[in-house]
């Protein structure tokens, strides 16, 4: 069976996909696929999503240059969720760091921010 | 602001929230909270999800003993998505792998499984 045929889409017809950088296991972005962007994320060499607010395709970097390799891809138990391993070049984060996940929730509910904003 | 005012839910009152090993990186898995279990794990010692499927609160290990402590939680830029850093005791993953996430998809759509099962 493909995975394509086993992946459990969501009723938007969505599956997410944590993004993680290969080298250092960080995990970089939260993004979803549907299964158009996940066909060609399997055979082709960086990985493709399909974005919830524009509903578009998109692929990380064509605009900002900050490009995104795909190592390998991984999928769980339930076939509900994808894990791509990925060679980052520069932030992943539109906002320039390295990670959409900078910030942190302490016990008290306050947040501090854990990371430092990446040139280019 | 509190976190639980500034995450997003999506339509179903849920934040996807990617479980990861705290000591070396692997994702273990993908779960999902409502603002109360959310407010539940910031304030406690080990995550709470919401099961979509049983549509219940659930604590991983509360049967299998195979428990989670809670590291560091930390949320993205859109702040629709969270990382839970845990230490995790035993597998993950109800099939007895270390990870739910045990199996690769190949550039021809092949899958292998990546991981051996774990004993308990």
């Amino acid at each position: 069976m493909s995975l394509l045929d086993e992946v459990k889409f969501d009723d938007r017809g969505l599956v997410p996909a944590v993004v993680q950088d290969a080298e250092n296991g960080q995990v970089l972005m939260l993004a979803y696929m549907n299964r158009e962007t996940l066909k060609e994320t399997i055979g082709g060499d960086r990985p493709v999503f399909w974005s919830r607010s524009r509903q578009s395709r998109w692929v990380k970097g064509e605009t900002s240059g900050n490009t995104q390799r795909t190592v390998e891809i991984l999928y769980d138990c339930d076939a509900d969720a994808l894990v791509i391993k990925v060679e980052q070049k520069g932030p992943a984060c539109h906002e320039s760091y390295r990670s959409c996940f900078f910030r942190r929730v302490n016990r008290d509910g306050t947040t501090d921010i854990v990371e430092t904003k990446q040139q280019g």
